[in-house]
């Protein structure tokens, strides 16, 4: 048993910190009983150091001066939870240069300026962990460096934001429009008062630029990724979705083919039966697809409190039995300029499609619509049109695509807004058919 | 970089054998690069040095020779892949004396000799490693003994085999009885040719007694875990289940309430709506419940050749990190005599049940079968009776019940058959409301 404690600092005292905090308080002799080693919370710091939060620190550990952990050798390991890009990449900095080790849950930072802090942390001889910066207490990130370790990964497809999977299930389940089941989000506390970076599809964008990093071995530039996000998307379209057999997620890709990888965030439907469909509410869920191991998943909750700061904890962990640092040391991606050559444009990606159009009910719809798409090269599989009150009025015409250049898309639509024949614009939104490992 | 390359040595080549072989032979390069870790194989040790085999091993590799791979020291890690527990005990005891770390897919021997073997590896200094012995290529032990590490651990349950989950699921899927399935299951190479050991439920409990060990901290005996399988399972019930909003699953549940655990293993109906009730044909899942991150579900293939060799070379991987000497080291594990006193008598369990009697259709059968049941404090909490074609034909009447103690039901079946109302042995299957993690 390694018994001598451990400390470690802790920057950021919201709800993640607290958990954390709880966790270090509440389950140190279980953790210690687990696996020898023994962890002591040796410092909070937070500029507020006086509302009252969900866990009592000991006397004298919450702290506002963060040169109080800087500067205490007896302090090896340093949690930043404080979120953002600025304040805390300087403190992340700052930990490193006083030669500690980091945990983070910063997904925003990893994504934007990650190899910048990797080449920090190298420096230094130290480690950055980052298990909770993705899909909160789900353990995807060892198990995509260690699990998988032996797999040549070629996709992988995640619901990795639990608020726009919250918002789409109530959206689904309840016919709710998208305002009332974002303030019902907020309410149960799914979604911030500013949930701008969840909803148009930036911290899914995030996290997978972190995962497809791992998976893929590139440093990903967050801006290289194809992002929407779901403000888009209509009661009618998850209805008539439903019709025709698929289930709305905001869905991560990652497609490695033929030394091209394909890495985007949008809004999909997928097959009704597909497992991911099957993941509702703030649940996250990803697959991967290795060459030896096939098709595995991995579901859980995506974010707060207790789940994060599981993940947290156990970098700590994994940190003092001396396996993150060796894992990060051998971690040898790409540099960002090949990944940039890598990337697919998402012009020439290949999805399906289903696109609604408002047609006016009127002669000659039909022979337009499809005389475009044949133009386009592109070929229809599926078409529903409920029958309209009479002529003259508009009625939505939809039509789901075979697989079909992205480009070919763009175009076809823009060709269809040109005529005199839909109003509006027209809906488009991809179909995803996720692989199935089959028998 | 670790470029010196890591001799190991493999003993059985087989199936997974010659998948272990291929990823070493094929995967070398992009391990060393993504890990640091250069792996060798230094030798294949099979009786049968003269079968083709899906691979083709380097001139001079395979041997029938075992002292070869034990007297070599360059060879630190050993791969035991033989199966069974009489030479395989052997086997990893002799790779032990030798100085050698094992790495095994060996549940039946971990689950009957788990705490000999472990003595025997930690007097010497080595470890052994045995992701591959559950659920092929999900990481689930990693999971349960890293990404888990701060979490209270209250229950888990697991679709580990995949003969029967095959099985069940065309049962259940095309209407087959359970011959058909399991012949059709051998056609497919997903049942062997004597699948005594999936089917009767043993397969299933040694991965149990594995898994649950580490989730809830005890040596567990493996003829402590209650144990059925699903020969008796009947297309009919299937179909009645179904009908009320059930799919059968063979599940091993470990549950831990007030320092009691409950192991078992045996057919259950489960909400059709839950996500295990997904899981089709040879999948695995297990859903495991932490009490900081909620419910987590791994999902993946639990068997075959690549899965299972997946899981073997991250082990090998993990070793040579340095990782699992600690992990395994650290390992604390209360002995078998406090799991016995912990673990919970099938007759104290409380569980929903389903019952099917072949009842004579006349008069005062309802009352009969009633009055038992309130005479055993069973209540009922609904009820299936399709008309029959006539009075003194049987009809099947299934009865469900709420939560209800084993011993009751098990004294009320004996009652009811005691009985002049229903012909043959009542069917009793228990339903499993697997907790929901609620938003």
């Amino acid at each position: 048993m390694n018994e001598k404690p451990v400390r470690v600092g802790l920057v950021g005292f919201g709800t993640v910190g607290s958990g954390v905090a709880r966790l270090f308080l509440e389950n140190g002799d279980s953790i210690r009983a687990r696996t020898g080693v023994n962890l002591e919370l040796a410092c909070v710091v937070d500029l507020d150091t006086t509302s009252p939060r969900s866990i009592l620190l000991p006397e004298g550990l919450l702290t506002d001066d963060l040169s109080r952990l800087l500067n205490d050798n007896s302090i090896p390991i340093a949690i930043e939870l404080i979120g953002g890009t600025t304040a805390a990449k300087e403190v992340q900095h700052k930990m490193l240069q006083a030669g500690k080790h980091v945990v983070t849950a910063n997904k925003a930072l990893l994504a934007e300026h990650g190899p910048e802090l990797f080449v920090a942390a190298r420096a230094v001889g130290k480690c950055i962990a980052f298990e909770a910066s993705c899909a909160g207490g789900i353990p995807i990130i060892s198990a995509i460096r260690s699990g998988l370790v032996a797999n040549n990964i070629s996709a992988l497809y995640g619901i990795l934001n639990g608020t726009c999977n919250y918002i789409l299930s109530n959206m689904t389940a309840r016919n709710e429009d998208f305002q009332t089941a974002l303030d019902q989000a907020k309410e149960k506390g799914y979604a911030e008062a500013d949930p701008t970076l969840d909803i148009n599809g930036s911290d899914t964008a995030h996290k997978l630029a972190i995962l497809g990093s791992l998976a893929f071995g590139y440093e990903i530039p967050y801006d290289a990724i194809y992002v929407e996000g779901i403000e888009q998307i209509s009661v009618d379209d998850i209805r008539c979705g439903l019709e025709m057999g698929y289930v709305i997620k905001l869905l991560a890709i990652g497609v490695k083919e033929d030394h091209k990888i394909s890495l985007r965030v949008h809004p999909c439907f997928i097959h009704e039966d597909s497992l991911l469909a099957q993941v509702n509410g703030p649940f996250n869920a990803i697959s991967i697809f290795g060459h030896a191991v096939g098709n595995t998943i991995y579901y859980g909750r995506g974010a707060g409190m207790m789940p994060t700061a599981s993940a947290v904890v156990a970098d700590v962990v994994e940190i003092v039995l001396g396996n993150s640092l060796k894992i990060f040391n051998n971690l040898a991606l790409r540099p960002v300029e090949q990944a940039r050559d890598a990337i697919e444009d998402i012009g020439n990606i290949i999805s399906r499609f289903y696109i609604r159009v408002m047609a006016k009910d009127q002669p000659g719809v039909v022979a337009t619509y499809g005389k475009i798409l044949g133009d386009h090269n592109i070929s229809i599989s599926g078409a529903l049109q409920h029958e309209g009150k009479g002529p003259y009025n508009t009625v939505p015409v939809i039509i789901t695509t075979h697989p079909t250049r992205q480009a070919n898309m763009t175009a076809a639509l823009e060709a269809l807004q040109r005529t005199d024949v839909v109003s509006g614009e027209p809906v488009c939104i991809r179909i995803m058919d996720i692989p199935e490992d089959q028998d």
